[in-house]
């Protein structure tokens, strides 16, 4: 059976959505970064990465979520979430994920991450202080260029959807005015009311 | 016919490479940086996001190397860069690509571009401060966890071959000594001699 390492308000929230409209059987385990969880032992031999999501599967692990959601998409084309077989088609989607998980992803983590990539707290300060603007950035490109509406890809439901799904549920955090993106906010609305998306979001608060 | 869309010494060699692997008919149109090409209203129209690489196909346009690389791929399933159809053996590949692209690259760019996140001159110096061990650390867990051998997957040369080859080019330049990385030093060469890439090295030269 799958099994999907994750933590709450994480990244790993798109994973677990593509798991639950998958129809998939998969369990899942916490791992609680108020305790470091992601830094012990027993975690780092699933992931030497130390983050999470993870994906257990029958004939391995797998890490970084647009290949976790890939995988998953490829292994139940006929669910919600199955990707199509045409390359450029499927391409599309890929690029839409990377995107996110490059730039910005990588933008939203100069917040509370800034020590990835500098010592010195006046830096890391220095980089809190870009996140909104920077989150701007990319949310105005992904609502002026990316987003094909209704969904990410268009008319067809797609893996893009958990994840864009999961990293504007950051722009408030952000500091960023999620009312500024009409249709990323009408986005997040129309996949809340998913039961997968009620189902999972239930479960994390439970 | 595909065209792509380059800059010496950037992420895009690795889709060049896979190109010339792939044996398909294509054209290059180099982006001049020391002219600011990247954010020249032209090249916006091709990518909005003002990056390179980016591909232009008969469907449309593709930007972001994993996901160009897996298009490629997918197009050309003969062919040496030919992507496995096993759901999880494709998604072993692009999870060691998505890692490279999310968490390597971005490693790098802190050298060269730290004023994507923060404008504090004395922020962005102290990241460019942390780059030498961050890719250090990165490489490290490539060569120790990721690298099957004697290709990036195993015995099947794969797109995170060109991928790989590309950015542990960076390695010096981000000072540090690849001589550390045994295995990572060793299938550079190797790379370095297959024909596929000594045509692109030489067309980049010439
Ligand atoms: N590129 C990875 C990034 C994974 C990642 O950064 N996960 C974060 C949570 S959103 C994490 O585990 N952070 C824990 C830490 O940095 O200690 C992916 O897309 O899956
Ligand atoms: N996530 C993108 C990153 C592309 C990227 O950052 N390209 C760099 C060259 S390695 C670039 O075009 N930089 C130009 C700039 O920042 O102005 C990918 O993997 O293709």
């Amino acid at each position: 059976m799958l099994k999907l390492y994750f933590t709450p308000a994480t990244c790993s929230l798109a994973s677990h959505i593509a798991l639950e409209e998958s129809g998939a059987r998969y369990e899942v385990q916490r791992v609680d970064f108020s305790r470091q969880e992601q830094r012990s032992p027993e975690f780092l031999r699933v992931n030497p990465k130390g983050r999470v999501p993870a994906l257990v599967t029958d004939d391995g692990v797998l890490t970084e979520t647009p290949a976790i959601l890939a995988y998953i998409g490829q292994s139940f084309p006929g669910s919600p979430i199955g990707v199509p077989s045409d390359p450029f088609a499927f391409a599309r989607i890929q690029s839409f994920n990377s995107y996110l998980c490059s730039t910005v992803h990588v933008a939203h983590a100069h917040k509370r991450r800034g020590s990835r990539w500098a010592d010195d707290p006046a830096a890391i300060e220095a980089m809190t202080l870009k996140v909104a603007s920077n989150m701007s950035d990319c949310f105005e490109l992904i609502e002026t260029d990316m987003f094909a509406g209704p969904w990410v890809m268009g008319e067809t439901y797609s893996i893009a959807d958990p994840y864009l799904f999961t990293l504007a549920g950051w722009l408030e955090g952000d500091g960023v005015d999620p009312a500024r993106f009409p249709k990323v906010l009408d986005h997040r609305r129309r996949m809340a009311e998913r039961p997968a998306v009620k189902k999972v979001l239930a479960a994390l608060e439970g």
